[in-house]
This record gives C-alpha cells, structure tokens and sequence, in this order.
C-alpha cells in the first residue's frame, strides 16, 4: 500500500463494527471509491456493543481478501478500534487522509455514541489526528435500504477532504430510514441527553442455572429542537461535532470549592 | 439485597476492570466498607481495555459468592458496564447510592479514559444518575502498594456521599504511585491532551502465518500544570470531572457554516 503515499487521490480508511459482510460497510465503499483511494479493514465478526475496546489478551490476525486499482480490503479479528490501528500501522504503515466508519445497521444518535464500535473507530482516529467520520442509518435491519444516502454522504465526506477537521474533532452522522418523502436535509445538532433503561430478560438453562440476556428500551426526555435525536425524527440527517476531551470544565471551580483535602 | 434499602446506610456498588481476585478492588471494599453497605459485582476474567463493551451475544451469568452483615459479593462473566446494570437491575433492583469501580491497577489519566473498563463502569452509572467515582493508581503491577491511599480514597468518596453530583457529571480520580515522600494533596483538573502512540509485533506462528500484538507508548506534549497528568507526576491526586456529552459545542457554528446540504 505504500505506492498509495506518493499519489494526489486522498487515502481513505473504512472500517465498521457490524463485521465485513454487512451491507452498510459494501454500500460506504461503493460511495467512497469515486472520491479516493479506498482502504478496507474490517472484522470477522459483528461488534456492536464493543465501544472503545482493544485487543490485548490475544494477537491480532489480518487477512488480505481483495486488491484491485485504489483499493483493498482486509478482515481481522479484532475490534473496530484494533482496525483503526491495524489499518494505520501494519498495512498502510502511514495514516490515510481521512477514517470512515459505519455505515451502521443501527442509530448511534444520542448516547448510543458511547457504545457504539463505528463510534470508537471514529474517536480512534481522532485521537490519532486523523479526520474521521462515523455513518449510521436509523435502521437495525441487517437488509436495510441504504439507496437513500449517496448525496449526503459523499456531500459530507467532501466538506471533510476539502476543510479538513481540527484537533481533537470528529464527526458523527446518522441518517434517516427510508421513507416516502425523501430526507429534507441536513441538520448540525447537540447529542441528546436520553439513555436506555436496561431490564435483563432471565431465564433457566435446561441444568436449572439462571442466565441474564441484556435489553433495553430507549428513553429520551430531551425534546429540544437542536438535538441529534429531534433532526432523524424529523427526516433530517443529524451531524454531531465530536470530542474525547471528557473534561466537564464547567464544574472544575465547583469541584475546587469541595477543599477536599 | 432488597432489605438494604429500607435502612439509612448508603448503599455502594462497587466493581473493577481487573476482575474480583485483583488487589485493587479488595482494597477498595476495605475502604469503602466503613462508609455504608456495599455490593461488589466484578469480573471473573480481567477487562482492562474493554472500554464501554456490553454483552449482548452471549447471556450474562452471575454467582453470589458472600454475603456478611451490610455486604455482599458477586462475580460475572461480563464486562465492567454488565456489572453496573447486572447490580443496579439484578441484584439491588433499585439504583445504589453510589458507583465507585477500581481501584484500578494503572493510571486512567488523560486519553486512557476513552479505553478504560473502570472507567466505562463509571460513565454507565452517570448515564443512569447514580453518582459515581472511578479510582486508579498510578502502578500497572499486580503486586503495587495501595497502602498510601486510605485517607485520599475515602475523602473523596464522602465529599460525594454528603453533596451528591449534578446530572451528566462523575470523577475520574487518579492516585499517584506509593513514594518515599506521601502524596502531596488533591488536585482539581482536566484531561491532559496526550495519547497513546501504537505499534505492533509482528511474528510468525510454527505454522509460518503472521500475527500482531498490541503495543504502544504514552506520549504527553501537554505540558500544562492543570491537567492530571501533571498532577500525577508531582505526586498528587488528581480529581477530572467528567462528562458523556461529546458534543463539542465550539464547533457547532463553524459547521452549520460549511453548508453541508
């Protein structure tokens, strides 16, 4: 992949959390390809859920599985953020222009953000300083419509090869499910302050021992218009200026004033 | 655990990443045992690196493994983030006064947060309003000393305890390495902007196929003296309110400029 360097097409990384054979991550590539050259590292296996995991209890195994012009593709058995570094460091041995990520079968709006594998992938290469994007469709159905989308992702996508992010900024996009009506735009928004409220569903196994399967409902109390969650019930597409910066500045003289010593 | 919140003790869950047989967190049940009637859900496996992972391919097993006056004790196949919602929904079926999750073996400080299941386990309990505190030690060994910090560990936690946290705001607490010299005090600070620089070993298996191992180097260009990690290296506490809104919302206005649509 070192060729790719020396040439003016800008390097694009694309990786996703819902394993390589899902058709949000065959549907980024094709959007991708005509704007640069395309990078694929992504996982054997689905890994929603995984947020900002890493691989470190077992090594890391990469395959090559396709090269053709500007273009190749690798599956691993890592997480999305072990992509992001397997793709960096062992196969483009440099960092690419740009990191997408997604397109996830699946909102990331609101704090879903902070579960979310396409999300850390994103985050990822943030920290790396590398622009970066996530992509997620309103939809969890793994045969969703994604025909909906070119425009507004590659329109996106441009904005980003052309301005460039700063420090410690990236960006995360979800897009409206297919409807009739066609998606009304785009809107710049504020990740919603609503969560999930966990139940566990337990049962028995057949030797009488009690298991727990996780589930959840998604609660939003936050019904402000400026707000990631308001833009994709709307049909808007909602994008959210990211950082890892967890910092609550506003509280630092409040902490201070505690004298906790 | 349902007689518990009928008396006026408060209740403390208590979890790790590093699993219920670490030294960390049997340090931080002495602790904390003074303090109210505590509930420890940890790990059976070590899940330093998690991040915010949840299980939800796999159902989730959990196993009483004490039970004393105002104490009990449990241990899971999950991540940090199950510990939380397997105590706050299965075992306690209410939400405990107080989260507090370590001590960790290591230093959660600067970009080490977006990694960290101690952490993870913190942020999740903060989604779901309950207060909470993640503590780490700035000694990655299993054997370190965690006989220097009793006095910090405790102050802190009754400071919460007495005032509570505003909505959206936990702490991530970093205790410096036991010295000659005692820990200097406590400070109030941000996220330093440093992170990790990976790379890979790169080997062959005795079937000739390649793998990588992880590995990295902590790099700190911010030099500022208000960030934990300067605090840690001058032997202080360092105490970084957190927050899980990612929005950075300095940037919102640059972006609804580029006029994306």
């Amino acid at each position: 992949m070192t060729t790719m360097q020396t040439e003016s097409k800008p390097i694009i990384l694309i990786t996703n959390d819902d394993g390589y054979f899902a058709s949000g991550i065959k549907q980024l590539i094709r959007m991708m390809r005509p704007l640069g050259k395309v990078v694929v590292v992504s996982s054997e296996q689905p890994m929603s859920g995984m947020g900002h995991a890493i691989t470190i209890k077992t090594p890391l195994r990469l395959k090559q599985t396709a090269s053709e012009f500007d273009y190749e593709e690798y599956v691993c058995n890592g997480t999305p953020v072990d992509c992001v570094k397997l793709g960096e460091q062992v196969v483009l041995k440099h960092k690419p222009d740009l990191v997408v990520s997604g397109i996830n079968h699946g909102s990331n709006a609101s704090v879903n953000i902070i579960y979310s594998g396409t999300m850390a992938a994103v985050i990822e290469a943030c920290i790396d300083g590398v622009p970066a994007i996530g992509f997620s469709l309103d939809d969890y159905s793994s045969q969703a419509d994604f025909s909906h989308l070119d425009a507004f992702v590659q329109s996106i996508t441009r904005k980003v090869l052309e301005n460039g992010l700063p420090e410690g900024l990236c960006l995360n996009v979800n897009l409206p499910k297919k409807q009739e009506q066609g998606i009304k735009g785009i809107r710049v928004c504020r990740q919603a302050h609503a969560r999930w409220v966990e139940s566990f569903d337990s049962r028995r196994d057949p030797r009488g021992a009690e298991y727990h399967w996780l589930m959840g409902e998604f609660e939003n109390d936050d019904k402000a218009e400026d707000t990631d969650v308001w833009a994709l019930e709307n049909n808007f597409v909602s994008v959210v200026p990211v950082q890892y910066d967890l910092t609550a500045y506003k509280y630092l003289q409040m902490l201070r004033e505690w004298d906790m010593t």
